[in-house]
């Protein structure tokens, strides 16, 4: 993929090369142990509803104050290691001009479904990966804002992950054009129009990494790829037609270094995906683990990288002893990994008391 | 948990003892591999798609008639190996009493979610499980017209697998009140109510297990039961909060035996369970096993028991070339388990073209 350049080169952000996050990205062992949470900017806060009331989903990722004020609220109340960009996965497709709306309740809803090897041509000519650079000045405007802001907390080194779904998610959701309970019509065209299949996803990462990059050159500290649906495919399937080209997209942004020549730390994360655990590691640094592997063993099946997770969210409501005896098997198993960073197993459901989430990041803490 | 019996003790339908899928269930190695596809009987088959129109699912389930002449077609025009009982996961929850409709595109809808300790309470007072066994008459009449019909096709030996939700998947759609993605309110309730939890899950228990009971007395040969949510369950809340009842409605059926004293064959099928395996041999006689995970992986996994599966859904629109090699990947994969039933890895999408169905068995058979 040939990676037009925002600018200069420039170096990644140096400022946080030091917080826990990114030195628990980089295999070490900080003296505490990192905790943010997946949608951690979100429905759970309260801050947040009242901010999106009368903003539709993808006009709030696509205004840069709001964009950037959502991504710090869950830094401010919980005190979390991190900030994650807040946006939507169907961002990049919608700046490079495919129509897409969010639907509440529903998810994406595309205007045509890309089902057909002539429904791909038609993407690929009607939208050029290419078109995507003339539009992220909001991602990158708000990307700047959030850093700053995170500057001037106390501290200053909190750093922000920048954000964006892996290729295989993104197609599953324009060969369906809506949200699919299997993803079998994406499913189905692998085999079907492997070619076809070859170009749809290439585009999409191609899209995702554009996307990744200006995050990192706007002051982003590492970038977290998110493949919702890899966990509908058999591991042969995943590591022909699809591992490749998440590879890609990471390769967008894997000379960029920050001012001791140290990449920008690379996160994989994909849901449901216990048979691909030993594919995920497309030379990352760190694999995100969904709820339902014990830590310790994905660690074993992942290899030398560092794990992040895994709390299951279903504990979230549970009486704290449980939920504190949840945490500190998920503490332990973490120890036997090359580094740890915690997390939940999955997105913050939406339901979530944020009280509880506060007191996770300070028990973590004080663990 | 207590049966009810309905009428005298009848031994298991002998008339199958020795057809190919009950050997193959027995762990034997019969002269062909039985195949036989989840969701044969349904919307593929424009047969079905005639009969259907102007019938609700649920009426369709309860019309004997109806729910016989379904589970017939695919058997008559495909040359399956079995006959799966026409139902839907909700139907013994409907014949208990409880509210449902299943609205199309949706799924399964209850009046009322059963979502708290008290909503729990409520239920089983109002509709003890018992309450099933006065209701159970269609379903004894429809398996009685079924396997009246199959005796009478040619070789008069298939037989008729019975078919019932496991309690975990029936509590997942009951807490929730209708479809959801991760079945993450009834995942909470195991935390934060185990007792309501553990309550409710024994009444589907129940429920199923005198479904599934009613299904052999009137003639089926084999059980299955069909866990669709428990993927979404770490291992640990599988074994300690769910397996366990799941086991319980196995035990309602285990003490029906043929003629030669051998009980009727126990199938246990968990969709997207990979970190489960070790986990679903509930003392049955053979696991399914969905498209993610490799036969032979699988089998490994499981131990001493037979598999059923599992070729990818996806793969029925590929061209011949493609689709031939992943059946003979799937046979071969198969020849390392204890025994081997070919069947999809998850049920027949509705698009499927049903003469690619009948090749398979026809290249299954030969093969």
């Amino acid at each position: 993929m040939s990676v037009v350049q925002l600018g200069p080169t420039h170096p990644l952000n140096s400022d946080t090369r030091d917080a826990w996050l990114i030195a628990a990205y980089r295999g070490e062992r900080p003296p505490m142990t990192p905790v943010w949470f997946m949608r951690q900017a979100g429905r759970s806060l309260p801050e947040y509803r009242s901010l999106r009331v009368g903003t539709r989903m993808l006009d709030a990722c696509l205004t840069p104050e709001l964009a950037a004020e959502i991504t710090l609220q869950p830094v401010r109340r919980h005190g979390v290691d991190a900030a994650i960009f807040f946006s939507d996965i169907v961002v990049p497709l919608k700046l490079a001009g495919v129509e897409v709306q969010i639907e509440p309740g529903v998810g994406p809803v595309f205007a045509a479904p890309v089902d057909s090897p002539a429904a791909v041509e038609k993407l690929l000519a009607d939208h050029p990966a290419e078109a995507l650079d003339g539009a992220l000045a909001p991602i990158t405007e708000a990307v700047q804002r959030t850093v700053a802001a995170l500057r001037m907390l106390p501290g200053g080194r909190d750093p922000l992950i920048g954000f964006a779904g892996a290729p295989f998610t993104l197609a599953a959701y324009l060969v369906a054009g809506r949200p699919s309970k299997d993803h079998l019509a994406a499913r189905a065209m692998i085999h079907r129009h492997p070619d076809a299949w070859a170009a749809l996803l290439g585009w999409c990462a191609d899209v995702s990494g554009r996307f990744l990059r200006a995050q990192v050159l706007a002051g982003a500290s590492a970038v977290q790829l998110f493949d919702s649906w890899a966990g509908s495919l058999p591991a042969a399937t995943y590591e022909r037609h699809v591992a490749p080209t998440s590879r890609t997209t990471f390769d967008a942004v894997r000379d960029l270094t920050d001012d001791a020549g140290r990449r920008v730390p690379l996160v994989h994360f994909a849901v449901g995906a216990g048979e691909l655990y030993p594919l995920l590691d497309l030379d990352v640094d760190c694999v995100g683990v969904d709820w339902r592997t014990p830590l310790d063993d994905a660690a074993r099946r992942i290899g030398d990288t560092a794990v992040q997770g895994n709390l299951d969210p279903a504990l979230l409501g549970a009486p704290w002893p449980v939920l504190r005896d949840a945490i500190d098997d998920v503490l332990r198993r973490g120890e036997s990994a090359t580094g740890h960073v915690f997390n939940l197993g999955h997105g913050v459901p939406p339901d979530t008391d944020p009280d509880v989430l506060t007191r996770i990041v300070d028990y973590v803490h004080s663990a």
